[in-house]
């Protein structure tokens, strides 16, 4: 848990994204990056994200090997009304909790339907754990759920945004990754030899190259990042440098949070 | 390997995510979506994805993990020439051989840049472990490679797909799975308990449930899986019917591959 994390160590998470639709390709994952980087803004880093099946084994083992691992987990899909959502019931096993009918979630619910229309199906939606803590939906009403570690959230995009939103003022991070990027308009094998010199001279600062092309010519986003704004000033300038010694043109862009 | 996978045993694959701008939420992976499908058209399934940091331990392990739980495994992204690429000596590290100068890699790049342009950044491209098999990049030549289980391709999407064209031939795969999409104009807790008993009629179908909300409405995709086309045509009737009986338009969508 990030209660136990020692000073200055990264504080660490994990995403599981369940469902067969994502690895067969019938759905683009739209999540993944979208929690990278609310994580990165709290100071929280995601180091390993999985994508894996709707089948209980490999969820539940899955569960139980991350969330010794890293000191968050999150998952998004599998909490539905259908036969195929079995998230609520690997994350009871995997805690070895009873799955019961949770009554706040209950309570929710029977609220947002209209009386009669809380069908068994939709009853499915206010499974927990016994003793999980709710995550609030403002957008369909029917919960995600925390325990321990783990955080359940939804795989619809837009109801899983809401619910992280509802989640993360109780996330306890770091000090958030920052980032400085140098366009460059010249393809990373030239500028390759003097980015590894400036690496060696900044171990504290991770920096990546991502190559790019636009009009079928080449081009590299350089990116520098790490904790100490000052220090990637300084490296920054080292940068622009050793561009503009390779006669290169650059520009420094907007970096999107958490990149 | 999938050559000592038993007849009828699905032949499965893993697929590693390899970079720290996809965990940052920086950049968006595309490529988790064709593999899944380009695969499944082999008749190969692919199982789990992990997407992983540029970090040396982490992707040796990860390796000798996945490559002996998997028939088939895929890397994408750090072969570069920048110091931030560092698959090749990871591949080479989890099987316990020599990295090298591969001869034929070398000779690749030779013969695509000027004399005197194949500097020691872009030679790095030409690293493999020994004994690999090269992998065609016919968009910027170069090469991926294989070892054993595993295909190491580059992570910008039109060059890994070209080199997806190059290995897909050497696969050897299972029977595809096929599948049957009907879109219905209903929640999806509507239709569950009726989606619940069809699944219980027919165990060799994995059917999904996947809502959308259009204009505000909400929808579902119900989704018939199965390698055997009679027994989908048998249960797309009767989920037809079970739709139609709750009086929901609905409509058989055209699928995607591998959907």
């Amino acid at each position: 848990m990030a209660e136990n994390v020692p000073a200055g160590a990264p504080v660490t998470a994990c995403l599981l994204i369940i469902g067969n639709e994502i690895l067969s390709g019938r759905t683009q994952d739209k999540n993944l990056a979208f929690i990278g980087q609310g994580l990165n803004d709290l100071g929280i880093r995601l180091m390993e994200v999985r994508v894996i099946p709707d089948i209980e084994a490999v969820i539940v083992d899955t569960l139980n090997d991350v969330r010794r691992r890293f000191d968050y987990v999150f998952t998004t899909g599998g909490i539905g009304p259908t036969h195929d959502d079995i998230t609520a019931d690997c994350v009871a096993k995997a805690f070895g909790l009873p799955l019961i009918v949770n009554p706040e979630a209950r309570a929710i619910l029977e609220a947002h339907y209209e009386p009669g229309q809380l069908t068994e199906a939709r009853l499915r939606m206010a499974r927990t754990p016994e003793g999980a803590t709710l995550i609030e939906n403002p957008v369909s009403k029917a919960p995600g759920f925390q325990v321990g570690n783990v955080f359940v959230m939804a795989g619809i995009p837009n109801i899983m945004q809401a619910m992280f939103a509802s989640l993360k003022h109780g996330l306890v991070g770091g000090q958030p990754l920052r980032s400085r990027t140098l366009r460059v308009e010249m393809g990373e094998s030239f500028v390759a030899d003097g980015l590894a010199r400036l690496q060696e001279r900044f171990p504290a600062i991770e920096i990546g190259s991502y190559p790019y092309t636009r009009n079928g010519a080449f081009g590299t986003r350089l990116v520098l990042r790490a904790t100490d704004e000052a220090l990637l000033d300084a490296a920054g300038v080292e940068l622009e440098s050793l561009v503009a010694d390779l006669g290169a043109a650059s520009a420094w862009e907007a970096t999107p949070a958490g990149g």
